[in-house]
């Protein structure tokens, strides 16, 4: 079976007839039914609308006709996104169980572009903090991280070759860390949200999650682009990808002390041998500090992310109920708190640091820290996602890939942050480090 | 007397040593004193600074050093700006008397480049709508508009040569056009409004009312740039100016039908007179019409301008009191109603305008609008910033050109409305335009 090697490596081989996607379905499924039990990645598994679709773009390849390198791949997607003929719960029993109407913008176009979708995977309760059931691949005593609990899981174990995940603070990045695989959340405006259950407006993003830096740019490449139906897409166009392989080392800005003093000692250490690692392969390294408009940007970011996560629920549900998670309903209730004042004071910091950011990155190819400031917790959460939080409130782009094992044989990551718009610049430099570093984790469970 | 030459062609005057910047002062200052009783556009004129400096700036050019096309040029600040040493009243007795500190950012840029601060033009209340006493010159029973309504009239009979303006809705476009000068405004996040009164975060420009749009353009040029004190601004570079002068003919899209239905019957005919002209001038023009969300911009537009306006002034002064003119105490009421949930559904329709105005824009140089929908009204009003307030909200660039006379001999303008970020582009469309017309005029009181 196929299914471990990435994404871009069993997209060659479909196109050379070594594999195809039925194939490629069966071993997916297999490797469900295999974990699944243990690890809990996935709401819903649609095995025979995936087999149908499989078989069908088994006989388009078989005529010659290839949609490109998402043809006959199969992905899950984050249970907020809406997919046409299975429900979007959000992990809530508060949610509607009848089916969505329609696939959401992204959905589509994964569907256009060839892709498999194999089902719906666990988020925590509406994106936010109250931990899922699922579990991490690499220790099934520790989180898997969140809010895309089930998309990193089920990656990492190779149930699909890559999965739709969301952010607002640190849900995309912080659980493809935990569980060993890479992701990239885009710039703001780039990807489409319309067909997606939100928190706030103002801070989500969709993004990818994958075995490989590239294999996040494939589906995030597929996912961009305009869209009237989110009022925050930007009719701007898509990036060039995949863009001509032969570039220079990065020039590369480490972010200290912040991200560092507040990592522990072993990911501290770990990053630090990474980042060296990086410079001897021919990466030019500078230290930089953050502009003082950091201190207050978790505090901002939280403002806004309560204050219209509030605005929604209100709309649907008056006020916090018996269904809501302890942390979510916190979360609510801070929300409804927030005054017209701060909220408005908490937008124009938000605007402050993205100018203030933008300044920093002049003349770099993307700020670089480590992804997580411990490997994955222990189940009682869903792990800090203060490293992530202030990309997601600035909406600039990251990327984020494995880069070492703690001592406990726990997976932590780099996360490459670039300027608005960057995408190609920052994969670009994200896959020429996933290549000086030559690490390839593999999941304890799958090597038995 | 040279002060009623273009700021362009005075500048070179200057430098070919036909005028010192002693007499240009000297000029406007004798304008200043034939006029201002009647019209009213000074709050305070600073005759003893500026003759100071002017002498300064003409010891420096007859020593050979010339700072750029602003050196030695008198201008008016309108008085929401900042002046070190003038205090800032923003048309209230709310505000401190005393002098401010120091320059905003855009006064000290026009200082740096050589220019020369003759005085604080008059504002209405707080930039809103209630009216000032200033007067139309071109007809003195007419309202000059607002709220940049010194600034225009002073401009319009050569009391300054050019003027610093601002707006949230229409406060430059609107009396530049009644006063027969041309304006710019900027788009949003390209000009520092630290050392400004604020009116709302998300809607306020500082911009530049002159005789000519290049005249504007040489001002906008050196007010534009970076500023960490102002979170808005981006450090993106400074446009290019001047352009390259040789440029096709531009390709421009007349707004229908909105922008004729709602102007008089005059403005409508007018415009289509002038449109006309720059189709026989080379300009390919098309009819475009906006996006259905455009039906809701003045109602969201005027929800984020009063719930940002009431924050402000709820911070200053707690609630509406008596020192407050009826429409801004209006404002304000309506502001401090402005619930959480619809303040956050106009952002969300704000950025869902911007988006579409975008798509609206691609493979255009400019839209083309009247400037307002009639000439300028009575002194019981500042006029109707309809027309102007969409471009405000976008947050994209605009140029103002007057392009005809009325029946009543009251000017009236095309307003030019370009992509975001594309000034330099807009600014050379809105020359081209002025050659094609070749309209001057000049308010009959200076012909007398």
């Amino acid at each position: 079976m196929k299914t471990f090697l990435s994404l871009t490596e069993i997209s060659g081989a479909m196109r050379r007839g070594e594999v195809t996607p039925s194939q490629l379905v069966a071993g997916c499924l297999e490797r469900i039914d295999r974990f699944e039990d243990s690890v809990k990645a996935w709401v819903l598994v649609d095995s025979s609308g995936a087999l149908e679709a499989a078989q069908r773009l088994t006989q388009e390849l078989a005529a010659g006709k290839c949609r490109g390198p998402l043809h006959g791949i199969p992905l899950g997607i984050k249970d907020i996104v809406d997919v046409a003929g299975m429900p979007t719960r959000a992990g809530s029993a508060l949610t509607s169980a009848s089916p969505a109407q329609e696939d959401a913008t992204v959905v589509d176009r994964l569907r256009q572009a060839g892709a498999i979708i194999l089902g719906k995977t666990i988020t925590t309760e509406f994106a936010c903090f109250d931990p899922s059931p699922t579990r991490n691949p690499w220790n099934l005593t520790h989180t898997p991280g969140g809010s895309s609990s089930g998309s990193a899981a089920a990656v990492s174990l190779g149930m699909c070759l890559g999965a739709l995940a969301s952010q607002t603070g640190g849900s995309i990045t912080r659980p493809a860390s935990y569980c060993g695989v890479a992701s990239c959340k885009p710039t703001f405006g780039r990807v489409s949200r319309a067909g997606v259950v939100p928190v706030g407006f103002h801070l989500d993003h969709v993004g990818a999650i994958a075995r490989t830096a590239a294999d996040t740019a494939t589906i995030l490449h597929t996912i961009s682009g305009d869209d009237p139906r989110d009022p925050a897409v930007s009719p701007r166009e898509n990036f060039k990808w995949p863009m001509n392989a032969n570039h220079e080392p990065p020039r590369l800005g480490v972010i200290r002390p912040f991200f560092f003093t507040r990592a522990d000692e072993e990911v501290a250490r770990l990053t630090q041998q990474a980042i060296d690692g990086l410079r001897q392969g021919g990466a030019t390294v500078i230290e930089i500090s953050l502009p003082d408009c950091f201190d207050d940007v978790h505090a901002m970011h939280r403002r806004i992310m309560a204050a219209e996560a509030a605005d929604y629920h209100f709309a649907q549900f008056s006020a916090p109920r018996p269904g809501y998670g302890p942390n979510m309903a916190g979360l609510l209730e801070e929300g409804f708190a927030v005054s017209m004042s701060d909220y408005q004071e908490a937008l124009r910091h938000q605007k402050l640091f993205q100018n203030a950011l933008a300044r920093s990155l002049v003349d770099l190819d993307a700020l670089l820290t480590p992804a997580t400031p411990t490997a994955a917790p222990g189940l009682e959460t869903t792990g800090d996602p203060r490293f992530n939080s202030p990309w997601s409130y600035a909406g600039v782009p990251t990327v984020s890939i494995p880069c070492a094992l703690t001592g406990e044989d726990l997976p932590i990551a780099l996360q490459f942050i670039g300027p608005a718009w960057s995408e190609a610049r920052l994969l670009s430099t994200a896959i020429w480090a996933e290549k000086q570093l030559g690490f390839h984790a593999i999941p304890g469970m799958l090597q038995t």
